[in-house]
């Protein structure tokens, strides 16, 4: 069956996934001569580096989400389509979906990573993990229920394990949430429950490699540390989690934490799809492109993002899966196939790093930039603008910061709500 | 098993349901001599005038709940539970429930109404109703989908089916919602969906009666068809529907209307309570209660709002199901609790009613006060100005402004995101 796609003169650009890289690309290539296809499985895009508050119930979903037909309401040439994309038919030049084939004059493969378990399926099942708005809810009314569930509960270890709170990965998501979870513990659940004792609540960060924020400098890497320490989170480095059944973890030294809610940030792993060549993909199952995006083996099929790796002289070991290098591929992928277009020399993909940056707890941030870089009050300030200007729409720009603004004075997220989709709802 | 509630010198008052009455009673017994106990399903209080406006992605969830810890959070007398109630033990006062018995002195059933599908398996299996917050995000889901849906879809009969929207009930949730649906179909829908013929898009208004706001004045509800009819909403009185299958309405005439959207605001019907002396349940499941809200039969029960019927001389039926109605009683219920408590003589309820309003699409309402009856513009200022005070938390209020601001400005309600919870997500 072939979608129902309008057919056009102009050459189609079909982008599997509306991420940082796949919504820069369609964002600039609609202004081209081309006639722009995005797939994905949401009707709007997620800004993910914000995921963390939804989960900590200081943001509603909407203030970080953006539907993509607001983004591209004037234009006549961009189609959207919200589908489960099953296989890329190479041969034929198709993308076979759930609304049937739509097929392509380039294909660009933008479809991001998810969470990595490392191949444990009893973390998969019991942990949280927090790689979409919907997985971010779920640890926002998992915690909240907990907290009502251990009102019932009298003996003190099983109590404990229904407010303990486990965060493994120390990049950025593992400590923004940690931090954010002791504010919580600080100034805000002791108010809602005053019959938990929260002295008896635990917050801890583990972090398998020697040192959290790796991708940062060390001393923002150790700044980070005694921020978490300062809030009362236990950080524990070189922490190697075993196994979890869903109220122990066992850790590989043989010790172990009672927890009912351990949230999993501790890796990604690019999806996959099938009908890409075997062999472009590599470590992490991401797919092997050139320096212009161009997935190894295939002539009009590009990756690129946190599914792509590609190599250059400084990244040998491909780029980091963030949103920077996403948007700079999306960027320069669109002049490029504006190039092909035209018959003119492409330009090779060189990743500009613009640095990075995370914020623990109410008021105090580490920040690495090219220029300078600096930890405290100062740089949570500088966190604050530098997200505040990469979200999409002025509306979410606005709600966003009364949000922030009321929170900080009120030293309260108040969006404590348990909200669950009707058990009527059903995708038809 | 025994409920972990701690025991407490002061009388213990169980309230089942934070709704407008169970509410209200429990924040005014709060300041007196009892122990509060406040059961609901839901951690957050619902505003439940503005469900249409999360149904049509105007506001988010969060803009209309408020978390009920936090209402009470500087109390130590009051005690909130997140259980299901399954019955009342009438012999021994306890309420049974999922964490367990609870005990009780006074028990106030403040349990609402649901959605009356008056028997139809049919209906109740197929159309949306609106009344939860899960249920109208529910329906903006639906209908986002629906679109989405239809441009898959290439039979122009078909088609239509995804597009038209049928509101049975001509009551205010009907007709604001219907008025809403038409203002989305101006200004936003054929924005979004530039690929869809809008002009076919049918919105029709069913109502059983032969007016529409049956409980508003004459000139109300002719104003009301007439703004309807003006923004292209099909109105149809004196409609009964009599079957549904899910894309086609089979009328009672004979007739029918092909849509994959039927929402149903047509009735309602009290919830029950296994444990309420059955003598004591009267038409519409409601619960016969004295002018003192004491149910008939029972010694220490109260019931009180929608699920309550009491009569008085001007209403001899009982009163309308309205929030009013469930705010005054929970404010007299709490006085006369103190004055059992005094050994005083208790106040009987009268109904003081403050008057009906609903808005009609961008700016228009009808409003009818005991001092004032007024429709058009004017009308649709109080009425903003009447909903946005009545809302629980300052912050509410402030968003639900800029909210309103901003979408009034700009013609778009900009929370077009279909989002649902994730699969991973379950209740332990």
């Amino acid at each position: 069956m072939k979608a129902n796609i309008p057919e056009s003169k102009q050459k189609r650009v079909v982008i599997i996934g509306g991420g940082f890289g796949g919504l820069k690309l369609a964002r600039k290539l609609a202004k081209q001569d081309f006639q722009v296809v995005l797939l994905d499985k949401n009707n709007y895009h997620q800004f993910q580096p914000l995921f963390y508050q939804v989960a900590t119930a200081g943001l509603e979903p909407s203030a970080i989400s953006f539907p993509f037909r607001k983004v591209f309401q004037q234009l006549d040439n961009v189609f959207i389509r919200l589908v489960e994309v099953t296989a890329v038919n190479k041969e034929e030049s198709l993308v076979e979906s759930s609304i049937g084939d739509i097929s392509y004059d380039f294909l660009v493969v933008a479809i991001g990573a998810d969470t990595n378990f490392f191949g444990n399926a009893n973390i998969a099942a019991n942990s949280l993990p927090m790689k979409s708005i919907a997985e971010a809810l779920a640890i926002r009314n998992k915690i909240l229920q907990n907290y009502e569930d251990a009102l019932s509960i009298s003996d003190a270890q099983e109590q404990q394990a229904y407010m303990n709170i486990v965060v493994v990965g120390g990049g950025p998501t593992g400590v923004e949430v940690a931090g954010t979870l002791a504010e919580m513990k600080k100034h805000i659940l002791p108010k809602d429950f005053p019959e938990l004792q929260f002295d008896k609540m635990q917050i801890h960060l583990l972090e398998a490699s020697p040192k959290l924020l790796a991708n940062l400098s060390e001393k923002s890497s150790e700044k980070s540390k005694k921020y978490l320490d300062a809030l009362g989170v236990k950080v524990t480095l070189n922490a190697r989690v075993k196994d979890y059944d869903g109220e122990h973890i066992s850790m590989e030294d043989g010790s172990s934490i009672n927890t009912k809610t351990l949230i999993w940030a501790a890796g990604v792993i690019a999806n996959t799809l099938k009908g890409i060549p075997s062999e472009a993909l590599v470590r992490g199952n991401r797919i092997k492109v050139d320096r212009f995006n161009k997935v190894e083996g295939c002539n009009n099929i590009f990756a690129l993002g946190d599914v792509a790796f590609m190599t250059e002289e400084a990244y040998a070991n491909g780029h980091p899966q963030v949103a920077q290098v996403a948007m700079q591929q999306g960027e320069n992928l669109a002049q490029n196939l504006v190039r092909i277009a035209q018959g003119k020399e492409l330009k090779p993909f060189t990743y500009k790093d613009l640095g990075s940056m995370a914020t623990v707890g109410r008021n105090l941030a580490v920040v690495d930039l090219p220029f300078m870089k600096t930890q405290g009050f100062f740089a949570w300030l500088i966190w604050m603008f530098v997200h505040l200007m990469s979200i999409v729409g002025t509306k979410n720009r606005l709600l966003i910061f009364i949000n922030w603004a009321w929170n900080y004075i009120t030293y309260d997220q108040s969006l404590r709500l348990i909200i669950r989709t009707s058990k009527k709802e059903k995708l038809n």
